[in-house]
């Protein structure tokens, strides 16, 4: 886990301030849920890896019996989230007659999973969640699909792909080629590794695990991988008259009727939650293994928390992800790459002038500028030294004179030059040159 | 701990904008810090309560050996932040070369205790916080000050004090009442309850700890009641030549002189927590029982994780206090208290007309409204009943008809009236009638 320093946290809130925007300008609205749960609320939802990576909090006072404990349950009832999906079901089904019939919110929260870290991975990581609660109609993957994508485009991302699959149409897929129910999920597992261990990986798996059919698989894949464009026919010769591969066809068809040109359809992404029952989709870019996103549609889950079976469909960013690329590829807004903490900096001539330099700072402050002070009084050389340090584009120096007449000098730290100025022309100079100073 | 919903949240959002930008116009830079410390940064920071409200988290994997497990100790190595000022002391002291010689930061972030909750009190809050690291000049308290209050009047406060003391200035008076420096702590704990317990209630204490003095210290208390404004002088000639006394004497003296007319001297205030070196401050209101924040200087703590003692001082405002009185009073703009998902919402006529209620959704949004859509194709009564109880204030009505003349119908759902208009009207419209539609 890591501690975001100022530079880090202005790019941080930068893509965060898009993302809200574009998410409100779709009618999401914001939720938050507590960072700590029930563990019986987390146990369960995210398959047996899942539930290992889940960090668990002791309990507390009386509750802790040391002596009785066996297992990790007797010393635990709490958890930290591990996702932003399962929290939002919980609050669903607990406040159904407080929401309105189409829930769409919006959120942005930490979540923590006990992994090993890599590339833009952390065991504290942020996911941007948008989910839209109460009802089936693909017109909901729509609008998730394209309030990504334009994030992603205001971003200035230019080669992403929304990738697309449907949780019945790999089984239909994986039932056409002979494997038995049984098998479906190992096969799944395999798949989902296709990025990673290729086909023969993949096959070797396959033969391993006892499950038939990698062939079917294999020569349909490469079937569609040679009509771009035409997944959706290929599909539809191939499943013939599979009642549930030709729903999630249909289904996907309308995604596409609806959808933009970063659309794909891949009939090999599996994705690795259990949640998921109907759509899943993922958004990757060149050169980033892994994911900057992913979704899907989970009409069960709200189900496992109340009476009430409500459908469901949401898709996550990962914060982390799109800030490595973003870096790599240089791609923050140069106001945003090289901020400073402050337009100007006012000076202290000596214990005496305190007061003057609080008040000048605070005038500035009310024509619209951040102004920084120096802390205390010190040689005017080690204030500009600081102030260079820190990057303020202006400095104020005020002392018994310029207190007097009422005119500050004002030094322009990129050309050295001081100018003997009033209150409204420093106000005036400083956000005249904001532009440039952050060149 | 509690879930935020929408209207929560707009709330939440709205005084965090303001601390965040007070903050930044006097300089103070965005940190953030995880979630999770480890144990051994927390444990000794905060007293022995707080060691016992630390939230502990259980080892995981091998690490976690239950079978020799003797304490709480063996079963956990992190924990859940308890503040936000020991974090910050950790990440001066370990980025010690890559901070500026003075270091202002503001952190806005939840922390969580295991402590019983009551109003305004929760398990999982968020504090404010704004330090300045690297000075021990008393224009830091001012500056401290200074922003504190500008916030409070922002936000519409009207009737807060800002209390300020001195530990130094408090073990003086100890000192000078004939209490024994072992017994300080114990004075100060009871001295501390005051507000709740009483003159009475304290000196009761006082008798039952074996801690003599406490006539000549309510003596000075009353003296300081009687003289409001007079603080400094009648501190003054209470502590007489005692040096310690007259250092925080002094200190005090200049951040009367620097700062607003908010401010008392309170020389019963103590303030909880162990690391407190010097000036320490409290806000309160009338009708709240606890205060809106409160800080000091804390010189002696970042040395605790490096080589180097380095001056410091803070304030942390409570938003979860700033929200419940903000609450009781009204004090939240009609816009804020009364915010909806979206300006305008676009129906769903039938399943063929999905494409062009998207494509007018989109090119509404590019014209600045926040839209949602309907998510499935409805009865139109249905749809209309769902926009009031989301309190959209428009509605667009797109069928066959409307998509072949390029004219929708705009429904304004106060008036109830319809017109037929088109897209650079309907978002002057919305935009027109914006305003009005929260009020």
């Amino acid at each position: 886990m890591r501690d975001f320093l100022p530079a880090d946290i202005r790019k941080r809130n930068y893509v965060i301030g898009i993302i809200k925007e574009v998410y409100e300008s779709y009618g999401f609205e914001p939720l938050e849920t507590p960072a700590v749960e029930n563990l019986e609320t987390l146990m369960g939802k995210y398959g047996d890896e899942g539930n290992q990576l889940v960090f668990k909090i002791l309990k507390r006072g009386e509750k802790l019996d040391l002596e009785h404990a066996k297992s990790e349950s007797d010393l635990s009832d709490l958890a930290l989230r591990y996702d932003l999906t399962v929290p939002l079901a919980r609050v669903v089904a607990n406040n159904k007659n407080e929401l309105p019939k189409f829930f769409k919110r919006h959120q942005i929260q930490p979540v923590w999973r006990a992994d090993r870290p890599a590339r833009g991975r952390f065991r504290e990581f942020y996911q941007c969640d948008v989910d839209c609660i109460g009802s089936n109609s693909m017109v909901v993957e729509a609008e998730l699909i394209s309030g990504v994508s334009e994030i992603l485009t205001r971003l200035g991302f230019r080669d992403f792909r929304v990738r697309v699959n449907h949780r019945a149409l790999l089984t239909a897929i994986l039932d056409m080629a002979g494997i038995d129910l049984s098998l479906h999920s190992d096969a799944l597992t395999s798949l989902d590794k296709l990025d990673k261990i290729g086909g023969e990986g993949v096959e070797r798996e396959f033969h391993e695990r006892g499950i038939p059919g990698a062939w079917k698989i294999f020569e349909l894949l490469n079937r569609l991988l040679d009509a771009p464009g035409s997944e959706l026919v290929v599909l539809d010769e191939f499943l013939g008259k599979s009642g549930t591969g030709q729903k999630a066809l249909s289904e996907l068809r309308q995604i596409v009727a609806l959808s933009t040109d970063r659309l794909v359809i891949d009939a090999s992404l599996a994705r690795g939650l259990s949640y998921y029952t109907g759509t899943i989709m993922e958004i990757n870019v060149p050169q980033l293994a892994g994911s900057l996103g992913g979704g899907g549609r989970y009409d069960g889950l709200i189900g496992m928390f109340g009476k009430e079976q409500i459908p469901a469909c949401g898709f996550s960013l990962g914060l982390e992800r799109i800030l490595v690329v973003m870096d790599e590829r240089g791609m923050f807004p140069p106001e945003i790459a090289k901020s400073v903490p402050a337009d100007v900096m006012v000076t202290i001539w000596s214990e005496e002038t305190v007061g003057e330099s609080l008040k000048l700072a605070a005038d500035l402050r009310k024509g619209g500028l951040r102004v920084t002070v120096y802390p205390e009084a010190d040689k005017l050389g080690k204030q500009i030294k600081y102030a260079d340090s820190i990057g303020v584009p202006f400095v104020c120096i005020i002392g018994p004179e310029e207190a007097k007449s009422g005119l500050t000098k004002l030094k322009n730290m990129k050309t050295r030059e001081e100018s003997p100025v009033d209150l409204a022309a420093i106000v005036e100079k400083v956000k005249g040159r904001e532009p440039k100073a952050t060149e």
